[in-house]
Formats: C-alpha cells, structure tokens, sequence
C-alpha cells in the first residue's frame, strides 16, 4: 500500500495526540498510563494496515461473538487472549528468568482450588483413565537447597482430554495436592498427558480455522508450587516427542526447558513404589523444580484466572 | 518501572516472534498481515506497561462486561471503539485528505435508510423540539464546479438529545433527505444542534468516569453526501462556541474546519423562505461541502455501521 501523504500522516497525529490528551487527568497514575499506551498502540494498528471501514465491522462483530458465546463456564475473551499469545506474554513479563529458576506457563482454566490431597506416592488420576505415570523430582532454590514443604498442586486432563469440571457430574479426578518431604523430594501417579482441542466451536475457533492453525495444545501436566519465602510458580511439564510441540501448542505454553521424558514401561514391569498397575504399559517422568525467591510479593499470590 | 534483563527482552521478543510465525500459513495474505500485525501491537503494549495478572484479569472482566450488555440496540463495542478515538481514526485512514475537500467524521450509530425526502427549503425536523435552524450551502468537487443532484442525508437530535429511534413508539423526526439543485446548492429548515451524552450507564461510561473524562458530544449535526464519480462523505457540523468542543467530544468528532457559525436571529425577523417560526428564534447557518473524487470505488459504498 502506498504511504500517505505527509499532510495525512499529520491528521492521523494530531487525532492519536488528542486521544492520547483526553486521558491527561486520569486521576490513577497507572490507568492513565495504561489508557496512553493501550491508545498508541491501537491507532499504531489501524495505521499501520490501513484499516477498512469494512474489517472495522467485522471487528466489530468478532467481539460482539466472543461476548455473547461468554458465561460462567465459558470463557471466550481468555481463550482469544491466550490463543493471540497475549495471556502467555503477561506470564513472561509477570514471571522475570532468575537464574535457572523453573519456566513459567499459563495457568489454563481448569484449575480447583481444595483438589484432594494425597501423600508422596500417591494416585492424583482416581476415577480418571488414561496410562499411568510415575512423576517424580526434588524442589530447590536457585542455590540448590531443598525445599521442604513446598506445596505442589497437580492436574491434567483424561486420556479424552477432558478435566473432572467439563463434565456435567461434579465429579473431582486428574487433580490433587502434595508436599516435598523434608529433602524437598515429591513423587505421585497421574496420567501420561494426551493433547487435546480448547474449545473451537465459538468464534474464537473460527479465527484458528480461517487462519489455518490447529486448535490442539500439545499434551501436558499442570503444576502450581508454591512455598513460603519463594515466587509461585505456575507452569506445566509437556510430553517429549509429542508431534504437537511441533506442529505448535493453540496457545504458546511449551518452553524448551518444560519439555520431559516420559519413559515407556512395558506391561508387567515392577513400579517404583510397588504399585500394581495390572496388565497396563506405564510411564515414568523426573522433573526437578527451582523456584525463584519471591523478591515481590505480588508474585506469591495465586493468580485467580491465569 | 525497571527495564527488563537482555535475556527477559529476548524471552519476550522469542515469544512474540513464535505467535507471529503462527499466522504465516494463513491463506489469506490480508487476514495475515492484519492478524501479525495485530499480536505484534498488543504484545508491544504488553511489554511496555508490563502488565500485571491482576490487570490481565480486570480486561478480560471489562471486555466480558461490554459482551454482555450489548445487544440489538446496543452496541458497546462501537462505544469503546468510539471513545479510543479508534473508529475516528479508522474514518481518518479510509477518507484521506485530498486537496480542499470536506474533511469526513464519524457515522455514528443513528443513520436510517430510508429517511423522507424533502423539497429544498423543506423541515427535517418534523415532530422534533428544538430552535429552527436554516441550514445552506452549495456542493461543488475539489475543482470548484458545481455538483447537480448530489445526494443529502441529515440528522439530528432533538433537544433533549435524543434521536427518533431512541424512543420506542416507532416515530421518525430529525430526519432527511434532499438532492442538490442544477447549481449544486441545498437548503433546509433543521434544529440548532445541541451537545447530548453517548450511553453512559455502562462499562465505557465507567471507563469515562474513572479516566475523568466527560460523556458528552459536541452539538452536531449529521451529514452524508453522495453523488457519482465522487467519495462519499460522511460528516457534521458543530456550533461554534459550544462549549463541549473545548471540554472534549467523547468521540473525537470534531475538526477544525467542520465547526460552523449558527447565526441567532431574534424573534420575528424575517426567515429566509418566509417561513413562519412563530415567536421563536432562530439560527441560519451556512456550510458549503467540497467532494473529493472516488479515485477508489470502495470509498463510494455507505459504510454500514460507521
């Protein structure tokens, strides 16, 4: 497209600084500089592409689908934010590399508070099916000093790749929560994580379809940590060789230093802690967490929705 | 705020790079480049403020608010959009300057198809309360020749500041249309315009209220000019010496060259067309409109929403 004029770009200015103005007496310092920015950079996008006023409509229209499609057990402004990778930047900015601190991920919309709590070894997947998964490892400092106590919250989906809560019977499985022994080791069984589709039937689907990206996030296993003095961290582990890590997860969670073995065990091999898992393949996955000190304390909130 | 660490930076900016790398297959090159450069705009802002999850959290909740109370006769995204200056921009970018023409501003949510036709010199007012106001002037392309035939949309509020399709009996006042004479001129009997608040018991009206800003519009009154072989114009005119142009039009309507003198005449002093007012004032106004040429056949079309 050619350039406009430099007669036009000075309208175009002059109407972005007078928004930009009417935000001078914001009484919040922080709204008005959230309101100054957010502004710039919206009137820097219409700019930029030379929005029609044909593609303003279908804004327009998008959002008004996304909220409609929204209600208490449907979230389509999240899933837009974390498919545009808005909600995982927020994590990145909300969650500064420390060291060799453990990597952040989004918290998904699927997680429980008062999940059952089990002992070191214990099952997390109950009622859930799916081929079951030794998970082990210790929690540090970024010193390398075990952290006793630390609390660990767990939860994935079925082996249909639906959590306890999308389904209708309130039942509770997939999710529970443990704590590092007194040298900060942990070890549980779940389930080897499957990928599956966030919700697509919406509108939020229909951008992924027209712009040709799969609606799969890449198989994984949520984890919340959090220990007194220490930054919560809020991130998943992912599946090795899971072709979805590949082809790309719907909403930007994997990190390279997330990604972990999960070893296959044939049928009838003995389990780390004797369980019998019948006549079932099952893996096994170490995962050592390091948590960063919590050096704000905003950071050690849980956040309510991310 | 402190800048990030190099290596946060290029955390963030991996991120950003792999959301944008997500939309390369998009088979339509337009829905790319706006869909690329959307993400890249909004992670920016993102990164800028250094949003927090808790404000992560009150955007989506606003964005869900403003779904929520939209509806057939309420369209709060179009209010958002409206007062971020964004649909003010976007008629900016799609009605570039072009020589002296008639500068365009936004269409608002209050045009009708199908408006009565009057005669030249006729009443659009109708029904609607208000100081009669005479309003002329000639309609000539950027060359200075006259433009027979053209066609004239006008509405207006009436003096409580309400359109005829915000009352719910179904009336129509306050609105019409005229065609230009063999020497390009129009003339017609309106309403003094008078400034009158957008909807403002909802979301965007509390965003206005916490940003400090007023929800007033400038008195104005609504134009939209077609005629073959020229650039549809969509515009007002405000009255000179309003105060609301000073305190802000919430929707950034107003440019210079669109703010018109509305003469008071006093009681009894004869009117142009020998119309009786009775014993009121009344206001003349005169506003000649220059059409750009539709060098773009889209630019012709009537934007639907805007």
């Amino acid at each position: 497209m050619d350039t406009p004029s430099s007669t036009q770009q000075q309208i175009e200015q002059a109407l972005l600084d007078e928004v930009v103005a009417s935000f001078d007496n914001t009484p919040d310092p922080r709204l008005r500089q959230l309101m100054q920015s957010l502004v710039t950079h919206l009137h820097s996008f219409i700019r930029d592409v030379r929005l029609t006023e044909e593609e303003w409509n279908h804004a327009i229209d998008f959002l008004t689908r996304v909220g409609h499609i929204t209600d208490d057990r449907r979230q389509e402004f999240v899933l837009l934010s974390d498919t545009l990778g808005a909600s995982m930047q927020t994590i990145a900015v909300n969650n500064q590399a420390y060291k060799d601190a453990t990597e952040a991920t989004v918290f998904g919309p699927f997680f429980v508070d008062d999940a059952p709590r089990i002992d070191l070894g214990g099952d997390i997947a109950g009622a859930a099916t799916g081929q079951p998964a030794w998970v082990e490892g210790v929690v540090t400092d970024t010193e390398g000093n075990p952290v006793p106590g630390a609390r660990i919250e767990v939860w994935e989906s079925d082996e249909d790749g639906f959590y306890d809560v999308q389904y209708d019977d309130g039942r509770t499985h997939g999710r529970a929560h443990l704590f590092t022994d007194d040298q900060g080791r942990y070890r549980f069984w779940g389930l080897t994580p499957v990928p599956y589709p966030i919700p697509h039937d919406g509108p939020v689907g229909q951008m992924l379809q027209a712009v040709g990206r799969s609606p799969l996030r890449a198989a994984h296993l949520h984890f919340m940590v959090t220990a007194e003095g220490m930054r919560t961290l809020v991130t998943h582990i992912f599946v090795e060789g899971d072709p979805q890590i590949e082809i790309g997860d719907s909403v930007f969670g994997v990190k390279e230093s997330l990604i972990k073995r999960f070893e296959e065990h044939p049928a009838g091999t003995p389990t780390p802690n004797g369980r019998d898992v019948g006549d079932r393949t099952w893996t096994s996955c170490r995962f050592d967490i390091v948590l960063a000190p919590a050096t704000n304390p905003d950071t050690t909130d849980t956040p309510e929705e991310m």
